[in-house]
């Protein structure tokens, strides 16, 4: 198996290393002529799930304009994109939230919080989480009666302009209780990002001078929903299965994707392809880092826990907020865009503890059921978590059997960070060794101060 | 112009004491049979809009089996309602909250705290106000294992029987904050009905033995869906425009209601009707009163401000949540149950002060905006409120014309009661001399004990 330092080439996905082998022999396409010769193979086209709103957003710049684009904003008022709002601008710009094309207005904001879609044409689609920029006192009083805004980063480069602003109240307190569903001090994106932001939200029509890029050595996993459709065609996917995580990958989740594959494989598809997608935006202290995230699922790969022939390796962009129910539609939408028709979805999926009482902040079904319900996401298969714990009488990760529970153990997300942390060695078969090994480093590096401080643990 | 007192004849609707005198000569009935003879006067049917899901539910059990029914439910568990437990079960047995069917079930449950509305074969319908039956520890231990629960009134009577029982979590503070869009400590609702409620909520399919009756006078009013739908057919109404409050009408209220009908005279309705619907369940401590309420519309009824004629005065059942944004689209949907196609939406419907900051809890227009992007609501016309004021020039409540702000004035419901509360006079053409005598003798009731303590104050 290669290791990922060798797969910085032009397909940025964990198995581009290898010679790509279609599935089938040609790709076919459906015809809708009379008596189509069944012999002649044709290429499929439009297989994969169609984007919201029929067409995926694309809000990036043409090269040829770039350079008048950024001249014009040099003369817009400017506001200065936290690290937050730019993984947004991200996310927008290349469609994950299309239909979406930039920072909601009053009633995107408002069709959001009170019923998690938005209205379009012929229909409603899904968007649960408020993709919103806020600008305080000041910045309102600068933009004054323009119509656009310049948006730079913290060096001051412009990275996007915003048409046609629409500025409205920020109310923070309503944002966070139909978001959250509580407002309890302590929710991780709401300190980072809502409580010290301004008190006004600034919507408009987002144009992106140029793709974003991090600098940080892992661009290249960060592939557009554009990209990947292309990815899944060029593999001839005829089912896309969308796994979301932000922790490291152990062999119950392994075991889940290849059961996965193995039961659309038994439902008719050729060639289920699996979109292993760590979120890369914004995660709590305690979360493990991006960084060390995909070098464990390198491992993971390299260690032939999950097949490279099959699997798509990829960053998504957005933050996370860590609210359960109603950021797993975001999840699972988001997923749409980038050609995934089937989404897999765990126990308590975007989930947290209570930030002040003991105990979970949403009830664990809440996430599986909200989405089987949640609007605009009908076309999605849902594809529900299986249980996976360790078989100690096999010394493996199994499917949890409720006949013979005192076999199993569980070992959650804190029990997994404790050992890593304290140099121990969880029970043989949960992690590939490659992969636990990045986790000890990394715990290393905090111990050792190589990362700054160790984080605040926050509880999840 | 007659009293109300004159009015508990069949027909309980404020103006049945005159002879009905329909618009047209004779009703038509709107045939697809080729070349119909247009001098042939049909009835005609279908004129009123749908209810949701196209039938309106009723859940009253038939006379013969209501014997049984009781005897029945005598061997079942009990659970004893509360007060607004009871007009929940009202309102659930007439189908205002048609097509649903009972208290609800953790599906629904979610769907209306997330999304406002509810799936239903071939679309959604709206459902914003969670609409749950609370029960504690003790009582879910005595539930056991039986599938259904007999729900009893507060003098042991059986008011109705709880079928296919389903009892699940009752996270108040996810509720709260996703209805509400706050949990500040205050709100009126949940103070009164759910901070002190049970731990699990239980939803089922609702029997309910009899028609709810309160046997406080008002009974009559209480129409059903299914009765206003038999009086606007009556009336041969071909547009039903539905006002709802929960405070006294002034003539600001009555030229609105005027007007709209005069609008829609001109859109070409032939005869619209008006629904003047006074929320009659569980409304804050310092809200006047539903008996004085009445007393005061059957003045301006008798004073002629109305006309009786083309205004149906009826009690809708509903206990009030203060909800804003989120409440207004119960109030809209129960009504299109009713059979109103048109709903006037003021400024801040549903509305209060938030209970500990110094503003409004919602902003003023988002109960506008919110009900016209509501799911399920797509068929309503939302009439929003002209804002009409004192016009000092005119001694009377006009529209206010924004090129002559200082001729008017505005006299807030805070300011209406404080002054009624003195003892002292509005201007002249605020508010008919009847109807004002009503607020003043309220006033005065409280200050002399005859109602007992005077009511807590609640800003709104």
């Amino acid at each position: 198996m290669a290791s990922m330092a060798a797969l910085s080439t032009q397909t940025p996905s964990l198995s581009s290393h290898k010679t790509h082998k279609p599935q089938y022999t040609k790709p076919t396409k459906i015809s809708f002529s009379p008596n189509p010769d069944p012999r002649k193979h044709q290429r499929i086209s439009c297989g994969l799930i169609d984007p919201d709103g029929g067409k995926l957003v694309n809000l990036i710049v043409k090269e040829p304009h770039r350079y008048e684009k950024r001249r014009k904003a040099h003369s817009m008022p400017k506001i200065e994109l936290t690290r937050i709002d730019l993984e947004w601008v991200h996310v927008l710009s290349e469609g994950w939230a299309s239909p979406l094309r930039g920072f909601m207005r009053e009633s995107e904001f408002l069709q959001t919080l009170h019923f998690n879609s938005l209205r379009v044409e012929g229909g409603v689609v899904n968007m649960s989480v408020p993709i919103v920029l806020a600008v305080n006192d000041a910045q309102k009083g600068r933009i004054g009666e323009s119509s656009a805004v310049a948006l730079v980063d913290s060096s001051g480069v412009t990275v996007a302009v915003l048409n046609n602003i629409e500025i409205y109240k920020h109310n923070k307190e309503e944002r966070i209780a139909r978001t959250w569903g509580t407002t309890a001090p302590g929710l991780p994106y709401v300190e980072e990002a809502i409580t010290n932001a301004g008190n006004w939200l600034i919507g408009g029509d987002l144009e992106v001078i140029e793709p974003i890029k991090y600098n940080d050595g892992l661009d290249r996993y960060r592939l557009s929903p554009s990209e990947l459709r292309e990815e899944f065609t060029r593999r001839n996917a005829d089912a896309v299965f969308a796994f979301q995580l932000r922790n490291p990958v152990h062999n119950g989740h392994a075991l889940l994707m290849t059961d996965t594959r193995r039961r659309l494989l038994e439902m008719g598809y050729k060639n289920p392809v699996l979109l292993l997608h760590p979120l890369g935006g914004y995660t709590k202290a305690d979360d493990v880092p991006l960084s060390w995230r995909m070098q464990q699922h390198e491992k993971v790969l390299e260690d032939g826990v999950l097949d490279p022939e099959t699997t798509v390796v990829s960053i998504f962009p957005s933050p996370m907020h860590y609210a359960g129910p109603t950021e797993v539609q975001w999840h699972a939408k988001a997923r749409i865009n980038a050609g995934a028709n089937f989404y897999i979805v765990g126990r308590d999926p975007a989930g947290m503890s209570h930030p002040v009482e003991k105990r979970d902040l949403y009830d664990a079904d809440h996430g599986k059921k909200v989405l089987s319900m949640a609007p605009g996401l009908e076309r999605l298969n849902i594809l529900p978590f299986r249980v996976a714990a360790y078989d100690k009488t096999q010394s493996k990760m199994a499917f949890f059997d409720p006949s013979r529970p005192n076999d199993f153990l569980f070992i959650s997300g804190t029990k997994m960070r404790t050992l890593a942390k304290n140099g121990e060695n969880p029970p043989d078969g949960f992690m590939c060794p490659g992969g636990w090994k990045v986790l000890v480093d990394y715990y290393d590096s905090l111990a050792s101060g190589v990362n700054g401080k160790v984080p605040e643990p926050v509880p999840a």
